[in-house]
């Protein structure tokens, strides 16, 4: 029950590296407030305001990330990958703030908080200065850190949570299925490029850096959702 | 009955702009025997492989696109192209290369001639080196061109014609609207960046000069389609 | 003796767009406890390890701009700006640094903050969607703006002040030449894209917008640098 | 004397892979030519504004270089590079085509051949799809080729060679003290990367064929040369 979810060996790797800083991005008071249902509405809007902006300059990561493809079932994963962003994710964002009266239009032109920018950006870069493996280790944080948080959230979560529709995003079938595609696409990347046994590589300790310091941002994320400026 | 396709006033001037070098591509030897059914097979084929490799740039670089869209319809024309081109428009390909023994793997991994990669390159480095616009300037010309000859071999193309498979993918409702979406959304472009009168802006003729060399590029691919190596 | 330094229009035109946010920037408590000589100097060396790493990606980023330069003087200026970081302006904090026993080993590898990062990549990622000039208007606040602070703590900063070095650096005849080449380069460069009423064009206010947030980022470095983790 | 320049060990195992291309490259008819001094004038003009057009986009790549660093030592080498590159190399092409009445202006915009635009289009790809090492793949056949070509000219040149300008800008120390420094910065970049014994990584292959393309595309430019359009 306390498993991790099955996204792949890369990921368990990168996981079991980054310890306690993700354990803090998954146990975050944001996440335990949306799991106990006691997160004040006025930082989950908050907070869902910015992850929308997230979720434009995520989509423009992951096409950066067929950019860098080097494979067709690498292609095809990342740009579903867009798609699933662009066409399924970021509608649960808009139907929930329509609700509250907010318009995509306010969404896709929100002042973008530091902390968020500080992790999209981050991302793009790892894409420019390194390769496919390199932008990976910088997106996996975010895609799987919220497939997991999704998953224990099901399991966890109060009765009549007020996010029962937040949690149900991410532990659905759809999403779940993105992140065990999207595990299993990077373990091929992985043996792919650097080989069978990649934590003996030479390069293996930059990945974890990226994938390390990508969930200390997500922390930072979680951070900026309970505190409204 | 002569008149170019509406894909928008952009595409018109552009291609007005390019004048004779846009007739050599849209008239070129090679699509006149796609018109007749003259072109012999092996040509066809040649093509073909290399085509499927171009798309795979092709593909990168309209996630590239993706990357550097600086609006939501912006991103949502580009992430739907891509779609299209991985989805749909590689698959006559693969069923064609199928039918003549080619594999899926093989075109992957063809070996990529020098009027091949010279095309998606150059697209590559304009999103590099530029903006949204400069980018659009370098992959209009592929785009919209296949389907003005598609519309035209639609209608003039010989009956019975070995290419029919060819031309009605390039002259059916999908792709020619794809054209118009495409051409609709970089007008948007144009006025959201250079305003209603972009002909008279200073950074036209190097907009400009980035299609019409792109159009040129297109002209050294048929070239190359016709003289296999 | 309070008007802005003479850096060119266009950097005139952006401080002024900027207003509040750049006073912030400019006369921040750092900057004041660099002029009194108050700031401690734990504050000092902490902001001048991140300011390390700091030159190490505004470096990368002067040299994307090389990379998205249009004509010979933009490469000029621009190549010779990285060299002015490389060789130049980072040996001051590897000469103040080792004083305190800091190699520039330890430098390099220095655990990056989120204040710090958010800057650059926000520089970076400028460059990758738009065009040479949307990365200048990211890049100008840093250079101008340290130019400005070194002209005014030059003028009012206390007599035997500790951060002399620093004042001097910024204040001198290398750096400020610096700002008035980047600046008068800035300004051919706005003229052949945007035209010679570049604030009346479409795109001035998503210019402005990046040189407003790339000063907002700026704030939060000198706050960064005043409370060490 | 028939051995191959020692430019470190990943340059002589890359040019031992491209083997009969490398030799098509390195002795190519043009080569020839400039070693006998039989080229004739026209060719080499030729040659030579388009080779300063190359020189423009080889210099925005060894920035991209810069962009895509890791170490210290790679950004400086790299930066160097740019520097020589813009500052010296470019200066042979300025002196020699003003004898000839070819201003630097008309040279800055010369109409680019696809020859010559393949390869560094092909550089810029390179470095956008892949790592730092993909880069330098791509890069080093111009760098080493021209400095082997060089020293080989040197000796077996004929007297009164009417190229012999050319043949001291890459023989001479500067450009083959370039060569060594580039050469030991990629095999310190790829033991950094890839480990010691590079030839047996599971990346060893997609390296050698960015190599060997990229040095197929150096024996079309000198195609270009001979056959001035």
């Amino acid at each position: 029950m306390t498993n991790p979810p099955n996204y792949g060996s890369t990921f368990h790797a990168w996981r079991d590296g980054a310890a306690g800083v993700w354990r803090d991005y998954t146990h975050h008071a944001f996440v335990e407030g949306l799991r106990s249902g006691a997160l004040p509405r006025a930082s989950f809007l908050h907070y869902l305001v910015q992850d929308y902006v997230f979720l434009v300059h995520f989509s423009r990561a992951w096409s950066l990330a067929v950019v860098k493809a080097e494979t067709l079932d690498e292609m095809k994963v990342c740009a579903g990958t867009v798609d699933a962003l662009v066409n399924h994710e970021m509608a649960l964002h808009v139907r929930t703030c329509a609700e509250h009266g907010i318009s995509e239009d306010v969404l896709f032109n929100a002042d973008e908080e530091v902390a968020n920018l500080a992790y999209t950006r981050f991302v793009m870069d790892a894409g420019l200065q390194g390769d496919f493996l390199d932008m990976m280790a910088a997106l996996a944080p975010c895609v799987m850190g919220y497939g997991e948080i999704g998953q224990r959230l099901d399991r966890e979560g109060s009765a009549g949570n007020d996010y029962q529709d937040w949690i149900d995003t991410y532990a659905g079938p759809d999403y779940q299925g993105l992140c065990g595609a999207v595990g299993a696409m990077i373990d091929a990347a992985v043996e792919r490029r650097v080989g069978q046994n990649p934590q003996t590589a030479p390069r293996w300790p930059q990945l974890q850096a990226r994938f390390t310091k990508a969930t200390a941002l997500e922390v930072g994320f979680w951070g900026m959702g309970l505190n409204p400026t």
